[in-house]
């Protein structure tokens, strides 16, 4: 039944082709523009202080991404944000490197003060920062110390913020802190391609346009991106290719694959 | 004989591989940099209001395009196109989701007041826009309400600015205001991989910095660009490997092809 | 011993998977990053003023190029590359354009007041202006008047600045000023693809991040991506499946490729 859930919501994004406003990093704009446009939706990249509410008031979803932040784009963020709590106007925030320098976590604290999303995506040490329990990491990565506690960062997540909290990994974990899903769909590659954390995040923030249950709608865009990345990687020669193959998977994948493929642990449904 | 001319003009691209000056926006800045590289030209990309003058003086042509303009973007654009009318460069104008916020569309209209372009290419709802003929707008993307009223906007846009101007779609128009031609060249994946707008707006750029008739230039560009898409469309399995594919044909393609392939349609020829 | 030499430095990227930290154009930073985590590191791209200093001090190494810099990002530059010193972080300077515009010009020469980098890798009129040599520039490309002065060039810009200096073009020239490289290998299409210099100047800022002896990490990261071109260029169809195989080959290449294809000759090792 889940899964007819996850497939309903990738076909709400295909048959309301969102507009959704990036808010997003300067290494990955040209890649997340290209991977959600193969999801079915339309993006729109606009920066300036000056037009960010305007945009927002007519978009479907917002995603803000702080990868590259500077003082004028987080003036943008925060002016879009709000804009789009007013309107009501779905957000996913992905905290690049939140923990990584006292700037980007100073940053996100103020956003997290200023608006609400509804959805929170990042990796593990991202997510740990958030939810304020020590967890090592190196630079904008994080690494892995095992799987014990990331429930719990994910749980603590979704419970201060008051969001759908989704800690992506080998794993991904997604709760809005009642329900919990754990997918295990995805490929090594993923981690050689630049952005396909902030992709996905773009992909969430699509879905979560045209599906009304964000928790459904997270997990929905997590399955999915997971199962084309398995795809693209079958016939991939090295990260290059597998990039290029994962646009074309993302545009094209049959909705039944999801049933045949998807390796989502339903926890605590209540 | 007017296909001859259109060769002739890729010719001269080709030959005088001109240096053109690009202030374009951050989705597309590598996408349209191997683009143009492609077609025979050598891009520059310097944003920095310090420097665009000195830049302009030293290109064959420039290109501006608003996609995610910024008030210090905004103040390079003037000054460059400024300095090129000045010292005889032509420019190609991209008046991106012009329509869709207030900040976009007076931005373009203080720039058409400061310097004069000599072509412009836009989708028909932003070309519609500059004209001031009503059109449905979603976004940055245009919704075509049918083929009536496009010849009309393009028309009203050059005779308005006194350009060269181009609505592209699923077929294009270009016209002086007095010469006509109808390119129906190109391939729906064009419209699923995100900056092909803004490349061909690149590659007439780049052909009006080549050749003199500038009418001419912009149909041989259009003309090229959608042969090239129709090559690249054949093995492509989805939108990844069409955009890597349009990169090769775009290099090699054979001017024969033209002579078989190009779909214009001439009125008006005075 | 010296392939031998060249093959460790690789190993030691390798193993060590260093965090080096990007300061970048906007044309590039996707493919730069791209072409870094096939190399085996991982790459930063901050570019805030706010919080250089904090990337920098942990991190393995710095890469500045200024190809499309603006006040805010020389800003960064110039507070990034002085903790790069302070903390003992190698710098890889790239002087994009330099010669091409007075405010590019009189910003390299500031910068290099400011901070003292460790290799600067160039092409040959980008050099040639460092070196204070006269040669002609057109735009941001070089246009090579012969092999014969470029030697002198390179051991210039290593004696003037005390750094390790890379010529590169159809033949790439590495010098600390006693030591000389000159190394053949390399493909045509390098030249046909946007930000192949970019990429190898970050593949060297990788390489002296992990081996000390900086000439020998020098010309092993330009003989590394000579040979990766080489292998890509093979089944190649133009510029576009190349720049993807080119990818692919940095993530995958043997070490054993090195003794059979690398093209070095060994100028007056002391």
């Amino acid at each position: 039944m889940e899964l007819e859930q996850i497939k309903q919501a990738i076909k709400k994004v295909r048959e309301k082709k969102p507009l959704i406003h990036h808010l997003t990093n300067l290494v990955v704009t040209n890649f997340t523009a290209n991977g959600t446009i193969a999801y079915g939706t339309s993006p729109i990249m606009a920066n300036a202080p000056e037009e960010v509410e305007e945009m927002v008031s007519v978009s479907n979803g917002l995603v803000i991404n702080i990868g590259t932040i500077t003082s004028e784009m987080v003036e943008a963020m925060i002016l879009a944000g709000k804009k789009a709590n007013q309107v009501g106007v779905p957000i996913i925030l992905d905290p690049v490197g939140v923990g990584a320098t006292s700037y980007r976590t100073n940053t996100i604290f103020n956003m997290l003060e200023q608006f609400k999303p509804t959805v929170i995506r990042g990796n593990t040490s991202e997510m740990a920062r958030l939810a304020e329990i020590p967890w090592e990491i190196k630079g904008v990565d994080s690494v892995d110390n095992g799987e014990g506690d990331r429930l719990a960062i994910a749980t603590k997540v979704a419970k201060k913020y008051h969001v759908v909290a989704a800690v992506t990994g080998k794993e991904d974990i997604v709760t809005d802190g009642e329900r919990i899903a754990l997918i295990a769909n995805g490929h090594p590659l993923l981690s050689e391609v630049t952005g396909t954390g902030c992709l996905v995040t773009a992909l969430i923030g699509a879905t979560i346009a045209a599906e009304e249950d964000h928790f459904i709608a997270t997990v929905a865009a997590l399955t999915y991106y997971g199962i084309a990345a398995e795809r693209a990687a079958i016939h991939a020669k090295g990260p290059g290719s597998f990039a290029v193959q994962l646009m074309d998977e993302i545009h094209q994948l049959d909705l039944n694959e999801i049933d045949q493929k998807a390796k989502i642990e339903w926890v605590n449904i209540v």
